[in-house]
């Protein structure tokens, strides 16, 4: 198994830069604006929000990846640039024409994405100038993929990063990515967006094959407060520069590099929900022995939207009943008197049985742990799937009503 | 259109008695056993939760109730007797039976229902003591109607009562009910229990159809948290008393007592949603001109489920962007070049306009109030649906958190 590191980034895999500047379309001087530009065109592919209310960069990026070529990518925080009408999806264009300009680079080839406050317009002229400033600054070291990092947080309280390297054909191959976390924006919404790039040469159709593989498994497997916002948006960029045989897709070097990938987005996505808004506990949620994928998803999907689980984690409670009654309204087979619920190793209820006085102990010490793991084991078939969160604290609320317009 | 009153309760039709006593399973001597018992045997009708892990007395009613005939309804808050296994299924059968031998009745005219925390058995000897104290002082007055609401309360701050009265046939026909609200348990479950009354004369067939409709319009447009209990259920009793002649399905008579009792029903959804927990603020929100009545009931619903939006409200925020991407990710069809956001009667968002200081300062008066109407616009057909909710506070995380078993 593939094990990604918590360090590197944007710029780990050979060919691509990276800047993240501040350009006052935040507060106080935070940077927010960031720039990933590779050496040369790039094989491509993204994911998007499927949210029916689709920022303008989305709009803009599903049409410009079609050609599976990208080369840079710019993005912003403190604006989402969405419910933003015309004059949005002519800010998002523009401000790709004229990152392509500024980097020398053939219009077409260049990505936006945005994150923050939903219904107010792009300032062009902060933002256009921190393009400028961004390009004038690229750099392939680890820091400049920090700074990137940081330039997409909104609410996030640190950067997210993460890579992993394998071996294909003999060359060193390497994923690097950042995220950005499920957090609410002042005052709007929670956007996802996640960037990665890899030196591997790879055709843009297995890209996007082990980009969907890889995403399903991670990053759809998060869940803060269950709202999906209107700018997610997750992108790849393989620069080639590793020099490997090009991995075509149902190969064996295909499913070395799905793997890979699939451990940096797993990574991002663990770092995502630990940094929850409000977040005291990293919690993920398995359910085992369901009779089928489809009932293991969803069944531990409810467990991770419940408001009353998540609470009653924030609360150091082991308490299982709701955390069994989530899986029953989740539609998932359920027979309460096969059912066991652990928390970390521990059980809880175990087919009909409670537990008495010195298993509460034990469950005590597992839920003061700032990682807990749920698991449900149905005893029903051989599926089971994880979900990654966190609690629901008093800062959830804080974080998210405080603010007003 | 019939308006219910908030006063009265299951003891305002003809022919119903009702006591609500304390039989210490709840702890301080809170009233904790409810009985609600005809004259004679009822017609009856009930509805249940859809939780796949459904508790001992729903499995016990479901059974029970297909007669079509009853009389008695024993019920307890404090212990939900869910996740007890055979046991469970036991007790639950013999508090019916005990109920019947002392109201002197045959055994099958008792239905049960309970309401607390998960996993742990009923003290059947309290209960049976209580449902003896109860039988003793059962009694016609809007006392003990009230008595009996208090019995079924758990972290409900009141109870909740409404009735409503209709002519028929020269006859005066009267709905009443209680109910307890979502609020969870200490420590368990959001549990839904809802008890009608009516002493209008209708075949068992009409009388679930109007039950049907009328909860499909009431409880289950109540949103609190989205969670939904192992116990949920509501019951009606009709014991003829009001001597109408008969009401069939599909005649004026039926739709005059269906839209009766949809009044009785809606008004309890609406004291159910305000008294949520750690509520500060009842939400009505509407989705209106959708293009399908299914897209207008998701909308509505993602909205009063999100949890982004219910904190804005807490907070007095116009946050038009949540809510509008709540429909977004809702399913329902939505073009936010169309769409408007309303709180009250003043815009926040409308066809890609956003409010101005001006409107601003409007919305603000609008967010104060402790009753909020939240509607969305789509412009895209003629289709609407509310959903009753609340706001999430901070209180709601106390409440949810503090709790350690």
């Amino acid at each position: 198994m593939i094990k990604a590191r918590l360090e590197g980034g944007v710029t780990s895999a050979k060919g691509f830069r990276a800047a993240g500047v501040s350009a006052g379309i935040r507060h106080g001087g935070r940077r927010d604006v960031a720039l990933v530009a590779a050496c040369r065109p790039c094989a491509a592919a993204a994911m998007f929000t499927t949210n029916a209310v689709a920022a303008a960069p989305v709009l803009f990026d599903r049409k410009t990846v079609a050609s599976g070529r990208i080369q840079a990518i710019l993005a912003n925080s403190g604006i989402a640039n969405a419910c933003t009408g015309e004059r949005g999806l002519a800010d998002a264009a523009r401000s790709a024409a004229e990152t392509a300009r500024l980097l020398g680079i053939p219009e077409g080839l260049v990505l936006v994405a945005s994150t923050g406050v939903i219904g107010k317009p792009l300032p062009m002229d902060r933002l256009l100038a921190g393009a400028r400033d961004a390009v004038a600054v690229l750099s392939p070291s680890p820091a400049a993929a920090e700074d990137a990092a940081r330039a997409i947080m909104t609410t996030d309280t640190r950067p997210k990063r993460a890579s992993a390297t394998v071996r294909i054909g003999g060359k060193t191959v390497t994923v690097g990515g950042m995220c950005k976390g499920s957090g609410m924006i002042e005052p709007n919404m929670a956007t996802m967006l996640g960037f990665l790039t890899t030196d591997a040469d790879i055709s843009p159709v297995a890209l996007k094959k082990a980009l969907k593989a890889a995403v399903s498994k991670s990053f759809n497997r998060v869940v803060v407060d269950g709202d999906e916002s209107t700018n997610d948006s997750v992108f790849i960029l393989a620069s080639g520069a590793a020099g490997n045989p090009r991995i075509k897709s149902g190969t064996a070097d295909f499913r070395l590099f799905a793997e890979a990938l699939a451990a940096v987005c797993t990574a991002l996505a663990r770092q995502m929900a630990a940094d929850g808004e409000g977040a005291t506990k990293f919690v993920s949620v398995t359910v085992r022995n369901a009779a089928t994928e489809r009932d293991a998803e969803r069944a531990a999907r409810a467990i991770a939207r419940s408001p009353l689980a998540k609470t009653s984690w924030f609360g150091k409670d082991p308490n299982w009943g709701r955390v069994l009654a989530a899986v029953g309204y989740s539609g998932a087979k359920v027979d309460d008197r096969k059912a066991e619920v652990f928390y970390g190793k521990t059980w809880a209820y175990r087919k009909g049985k409670t537990a008495d006085a010195p298993q509460l102990a034990k469950l005590a010490a597992e839920l003061e742990k700032p990682e807990l793991d749920v698991t449900v084991d149905l005893h029903l078939g051989k599926a089971s799937a994880t979900i990654y969160t966190c609690d629901f604290s008093l800062d959830y609320v804080h974080i998210n009503a405080d603010y007003t317009t």
